[in-house]
């Protein structure tokens, strides 16, 4: 990285949209016509390809990477601070694409979309999808830009899982991977929150079996909430809000918002009402229960990444209890095993799982350097 | 403890409900009429008094704390393994009272009471009560059964909580104090997963205010599975059900009870439907939330325990993340600072919270010789 450059912004962006000719083929069995895929790109493709990056998003995010869609606009892309010129994922140097997952609600096809079939939404009749086959969804993107192989897929939470999958899905078609804040197996704990975070959403009267128009929000809010304290620490959770009391010197003694926590998470079910769909959270959520890399390799996670030989970067944070530490050091035991070459960084945080979107400072110099080190596409990674 | 008495069964109990006389006022302001409190007792009295104990219930726990109701009766107590003659708590040489909090749903008055002044059931007209009001209504049956000190007041998790209110409260009236997997103040995540928990009854179209005549049973049981998974632990979860499907050797791709964690978790909400109250649970998760000793203290907790003179056990369990070890520790430090003879053990589990209703052997042992070790009724503590 040329540390003379003052980082800035991509700028004014904009989205494109793809549409497959052929059908998706899914792991369920069924396939998808017409796939979309919402996708934004910055920075400049190389002429032979090889500096393609692809920035997976997490649950909630979608395909607005960085800068803006106008002057006005008041909100940056969700990763702004670490994509731009200068900045850790440097698009002078590098061309990067982010693209949202099919399952989505942010442009690709989901849940929410008219099935060609019917004419009709899909809601719940929308397949049950997997995180292969968003990956796989994404490959047909691949061609469709002229790229080969991913000079690196980077990815946080859901993301990170997005990245790991590319690996095994496409072993030659990623030259590096760095997977954040994640998993290679989603724990029962996890798939825990995700079914008590449906049954919220499925029991509100709203919902109509999917076919709502509008949103069940009560419910939905609700499953937001309980997926926000996950992403927290007891410990941030303690020195943000600790017993502090929303209005009064003393308790309401009614069930209304009266610890500023409640108020807090409150607001964040609320506003996420009005970004994110019900039914797509409902399919998402699905598909990380379902991501388990070793299930099939009776837990032996070396075993079920031996077709992988690319370098890893793998970062944790301390604090994270969602995909905690030991998770990505059982992953980063396996690919050892296996003679891969792998970076781990276990940063400290106070942050819980929410830092790889809050630790830019740690997080960005640690992208950066790895970046800066990798080999060519191509190369013989083994 | 006599070693050679073979530990017994108190077998056949039943409970007694007594009434009060007077209004019993409660914090928030109000007061409650013709209260009344279920209990239970075993042992006998000595005649100075002495030897009582007060074990107090968790939660979703009640009086029925020891033995059977007949013979035929196929489950025991919720503490049967802990409480009888040569058990841990020794029924031949202690007294030992149970009592239903009040606001619970199991004898003692509580929101599905019928309100005197109406004729129809409190419901959501029922005041808000806390640990204190619950505490306070103990005080009432204390006199009635005659007893001027507890020996002990012992309780776990919720029960601990009043354990500790206990000492607060009526300083010369408590001898010792074992709280278990407890805490002083109940932390923000703590009151996120039952302000979650009473959206998700509150959210169920059944719950009609709290008026229904039918359990809110998708609401309830929602609300318990996700206080279940608070009480296990990541490890103890991987041990158990790890990502194993339920019925297939292959997912189901819709959006059943696909692994069996989830069909475990549907088990445990569904069950619990039958056994507790909906307005119950919002009533006393609001009580648990309100629970912070050191709130009127400016979070100094040994200035809060001042008035308390008397030894204390102190138990937590290394993978409680619902009253982690740190929490009790802060108790630990607070008592010391006072100049309280403190015993304190973190037993090392993997069950997580619900440790301190599974480690009866590690548990029984330390409770049994506490007990042997206390000083007599009224003995100068400080």
């Amino acid at each position: 990285m040329n540390q003379e450059i003052e980082a800035g912004s991509v700028g004014i962006v904009q989205f494109s949209d793809y549409v497959f000719e052929d059908e998706l083929p899914l792991d369920c069995g069924r396939s998808l016509k017409n796939v979309v895929i919402r996708y934004e790109t910055y920075g400049t493709l190389a002429e032979d390809a090889g500096n393609a990056i692809l920035v997976e998003h997490a649950l909630t995010g979608d395909a607005h990477l960085a800068g803006k869609y106008s002057e006005n606009d008041k909100k940056t892309g969700w990763w702004d601070e670490m994509v731009g010129p200068g900045k850790p994922i440097d698009t002078s140097r590098f061309f990067v694409v982010c693209s949202n997952i099919i399952g989505g609600c942010s442009g690709s096809t989901g849940p929410r979309s008219i099935d060609p079939d019917t004419g009709k939404r899909y809601n719940m009749k929308f397949p049950v999808i997997t995180i292969a086959d968003m990956v796989r969804a994404q490959e047909r993107l691949m061609q469709h830009l002229g790229i080969s192989q991913w000079h690196c897929v980077i990815g946080g939470s859901m993301g990170g899982m997005l990245a790991l999958q590319w690996g095994v899905s496409y072993p030659e078609k990623v030259n590096a991977i760095a997977a954040i804040a994640t998993t290679a197996r989603v724990s029962p704990q996890g798939i825990s929150f995700n079914w008590i975070s449906r049954e919220a959403i499925m029991n509100d009267p709203n919902w109509e079996k999917g076919e709502y128009e509008e949103q069940p929000s009560r419910g939905l809010a609700t499953a937001r909430m309980l997926a926000h304290v996950t992403y927290l620490s007891d410990e941030s959770m303690n020195n943000k809000f600790g017993r502090g009391l929303q209005a009064s010197d003393n308790f309401d003694f009614a069930f209304k918002k009266d610890f500023r926590i409640e108020s807090y998470l409150e607001h964040q079910g609320t506003k996420f009402v009005e970004r994110f769909d019900a039914n797509s959270y409902l399919y998402i959520t699905r598909a990380i229960d379902y991501f388990g890399l070793s299930d099939a390799t009776d837990g032996n996670l070396a075993e079920a990444l031996k077709p992988v030989h690319c370098p890893f970067l793998i970062v944790s944070f301390s604090s994270d209890w969602l995909f905690p530490s030991y998770q990505s050091q059982e992953l980063v035991k396996a690919l050892l095993k296996n003679a891969n070459d792998v970076t781990y960084c276990n940063i400290q945080s106070s942050y819980g799982h929410d830092a790889f979107l809050l630790e830019m400072d740690s997080l960005g110099s640690l992208l950066s350097s790895y970046l800066s080190n990798l080999p060519e596409n191509g190369a013989d990674n083994e």
